[in-house]
Parts: structure tokens; C-alpha cells; sequence
């Protein structure tokens, strides 16, 4: 048995999520596709962990084994990343996949996680961004939301932000880093009056939709619906119904998971 | 009457280019039925030029006449931009709408429009710009594509590169200025190895296809299929048969026009 190690990268729009469920597709059922299409050999993948449908991956971990010589052999000696990008759909991509060790487990031995959610300060909606972010047609108060992220670095029970369908034993998770950075749009896209700014959560492991529901109360603090030091009951209060709305899934992208 | 001057974006992919025809839905349509909608005018809408289907705008101007007092001041003192962009779908918008004199016309009197095409050089497909670049697999030789693009500069008989069905009564357009621009996609876009490459024709007119046909045949001289100083020759001959392959659409953007 030979693990593989694979790094990808995807576009949440057309998918239900990472893990194979009832709706179809699902990123899962379309890389085990290929990779069987490729190899010959049925196998099951492990992403560092699942994503939300219509969430992103800029850069997705994932490891998968093989037992049979000749599939084996379809990844070592041939050109495995180009057959498989020849494949794939347009919108979900392979960028490496070597042989690991067996220890190796794509979720258990993740270190850190970074999230970077996406949202377009913009007057007029841009029509080249609906997918890719959350476009708010009014400006937000950065200052109010970086005073409130600091606020809830650290390890904290998030139940307040945590999906109320969620299946984790514990709701309590380390929140080591929240960066806030803006970059004007025009740098790429000549286009009137927008601004990017970029929410980056870097953490040991997160709740389902943590990070849409941290953004969505970073929002109501950014446009004073609610103030900065407000996160701190809500979080103490650990009752989902005190935070702010799920973000949408369009702005989520899983951007690194470090080793 | 009041003629009104607009500016309008959009991404190209799921219309059948900017003008009314026999294939629905075109921008052209979309904006006309959206303008009737709020103003309860029907009115004609002409662009600075058509932009074939699958093509972008991220600059685009339009005029329009309207002629009843009611349907003016619909657009005059209200919220026309603002209503407008609530009933657009996600992929047009409408940035500025103001009355501007009789004599303006988006196309006459436009002196100059800028494209832009998108060239993405990725080893592996970037899942988040199939639809916004051409995504090629191997590197181009920008300096060979310099060369080429310096020698068609000025005013010249373009048949080589435009399309066969064009109605153009003359094949002399003036091109003056060609300008290839590099960005490094991980400035925004945390993706390994992908390098964008935009080359901007701004010219005084263009002929149908004009420019991706250019750009298919600066490929094929960044590729050394053909040299550089070819394309003279291959401009000379007045026979699109000599030229490169027509670019694909989805990597032309109109950025700009000026009046």
C-alpha cells in the first residue's frame, strides 16, 4: 500500500460542499472519479477538511491510498498531475501528488488552518466578482472590526458562531490569528470606486461555519448595527441566536493548511 | 427629447455578445428591457462598439434618447443607477447614467477604445479564470511578442486579422499603441507558478475579431512557431489564412473608450 499526498485547488460555485452526500456533485465524488479513471484502482479521499457548497479552495490538502503495483506506477512514473488536470473539470485543480508516509493523515496531522473570506466594498455591484466574494454596496468600519477580532483571539468555547447542526463534541477551538487586509480592486480590474478586503482566520481547527458566522458579525460591527466589544457577550453567552447572520459561501476560501 | 450618456460593465460569458440578434440573451436586450422596466420608456440603446459573445467589459459606453417628461425624470431625479443595478442580473452593471448633449453618440464620437486581453501562463489550470483568460500550459516569449506587436503599430490594411464575415467597407484601421503588462496572480491570489500576461491594443477603431486574432498570432510567434518579424509579411499578404488562430473569447476585455 503506497499513501499519496495531493495538493488541489477549487471553485466552490458548482459543487454540494467537499464530502460525497446525496446531492451531487460534490469535489470528493469528481476527484475519485478521476483518480480511478487515471489508476484503474478505487480509493477513498481525505481532505484536510470538508468545505461548504459554494466555498473555495485556493489550497486544499488531501491524501489517498493505493494497493495495486500497476496504479501505483500510473502516479510514480507517469506525468499524473498533467493526466489529471486533462480530466478534471475546469473548476477543480491538482498542483502536487507525491508518495508520504503512512503516518501521514491529511486532517489528523494538519498543524494550522488559514480561512480568508472575501468581501467587495463596492457603490455598484462588479460583474466579475458575484461568485468569487460578498458584495456590500456600503463601506464598512475596518477599525471596528479589527478592535473585535482581537477581542476574540485565543481558545474560547465558539458555540455562538458554530452551525446549530453541528455534530463536534466540543465547541471550544484556538483562535490564533485574524488579519485584516485591503487591496484596491483597480490594482487588476479598472473598475470605479471598489476596495477588497480580505479577512484571514488562522486557527488549530474550526467549527462548521465559524468563519461565515464570525464575518457576518464582523459585518453588523462594521456598520455599527452592533459595537466592537459587543463579540465578547456574544461569545460568552455561547447561543448562536446573540451573533450575526452566516456569511454567504461565495466569499469562504480555504487558503493554507500548514504541516 | 433627452439623450443620455451611460457606462456600463459586464461579463460576457452567458450572452450572446452585445447585440440583438437571433440568439437570446444578448446585453443589448438585458439592458433595454431593464431601462423600459424603470422607466416605462421603450427606447434603443447604441454602444461605442458590439463585443462579441463571451467577451468582457469592464468600460463600455452607451446612448440612449428618451422622450416623455415622466420616463426622464425617472432617470433625472431618482436613483436611476442605484434602481438599475437592483434588477440587472449579477453579471452587467451600470455605473453612470447622466444626460449628455444630442450631438454625443457612443460610437461616432468615440477617438479611441482600449482592449485588453488576458493571458494566463499556468503550468496547472487556475480553477478561478477559466472563464476570465485564455489559460495556456506553457510559457510565452513576451520579448519575441514585443517585437511583433512593434512592427504592426500605425495605420495599416488589417485583412490578415479580421474575421471573414466582417462588413467592414475598408479593411485600414490606424492601431496606436500595443503595451504587454505582466502581473504576478499570487499578488491576489495565493495559486503557485501562474504569471498573467495583458496585452492592451488601443486603436481608433477595430475590425471584427481584430484583436484576438492578433493575439492567436503573437502566441504562435511566443510559442517560435513562427518568428517574430513574420508578421509583417503575414500583414502584407491581406490574407487571414496566413495569420494564427483566433483567440478564444473569454480573454477580451473593452477597458475603455475615450470621447
Amino acid at each position: 500500500m503506497t499513501r499519496f499526498k495531493a495538493q488541489i485547488s477549487y471553485f466552490g460555485q458548482n459543487y454540494f460542499g467537499f464530502q460525497i452526500q446525496n446531492q451531487s456533485p460534490t469535489i470528493q465524488e469528481v476527484l475519485e472519479e478521476k483518480i480511478f479513471q487515471i489508476t484503474r484502482e478505487k480509493t477513498r479521499i481525505v481532505p484536510s477538511g470538508r468545505t461548504d457548497a459554494g466555498v473555495h479552495a485556493l489550497k486544499q490538502f488531501i491524501h489517498f491510498d493505493l494497493k495495486t503495483e500497476t496504479a501505483i506506477e500510473r502516479i510514480t512514473k507517469n506525468d499524473f498531475v498533467y493526466k489529471m488536470n486533462s480530466v478534471l473539470p475546469d473548476d477543480i485543480s491538482l498542483t502536487t501528488c507525491t508518495p508520504c508516509d503512512k503516518s501521514f493523515h491529511a486532517r489528523k496531522s494538519a498543524k494550522e488552518k488559514t480561512y480568508s473570506y472575501w468581501i467587495l466594498e463596492a457603490k455598484n455591484p462588479h460583474p466579475f466578482f458575484h461568485h468569487l466574494s460578498w458584495q456590500l454596496a456600503y463601506d464598512l468600519d475596518h477599525q471596528a472590526i479589527k478592535e473585535a477580532s482581537d477581542l476574540i483571539i485565543g481558545e474560547h468555547d465558539f458555540s455562538s458562531f458554530c452551525a446549530a447542526d453541528s455534530m463536534a463534541e466540543t465547541k471550544v477551538r484556538h483562535l490564533l490569528k485574524i488579519e485584516l487586509q485591503t487591496k484596491a480592486l483597480s490594482e487588476f480590474f479598472n473598475f470605479p470606486e471598489t476596495q477588497w478586503l480580505q479577512i484571514n482566520f488562522t486557527g488549530k481547527g474550526f467549527l462548521k461555519q465559524m468563519v461565515r458566522n464570525l464575518v457576518g458579525t464582523f459585518v453588523d460591527i462594521g456598520r455599527h448595527k452592533i459595537p466592537s466589544n459587543k463579540i465578547r457577550t456574544i461569545l460568552e453567552a455561547r447561543n448562536r441566536q446573540l451573533a450575526g447572520p452566516t456569511a454567504p459561501p461565495q466569499g469562504l476560501y480555504l487558503v493554507d493548511v500548514s504541516y
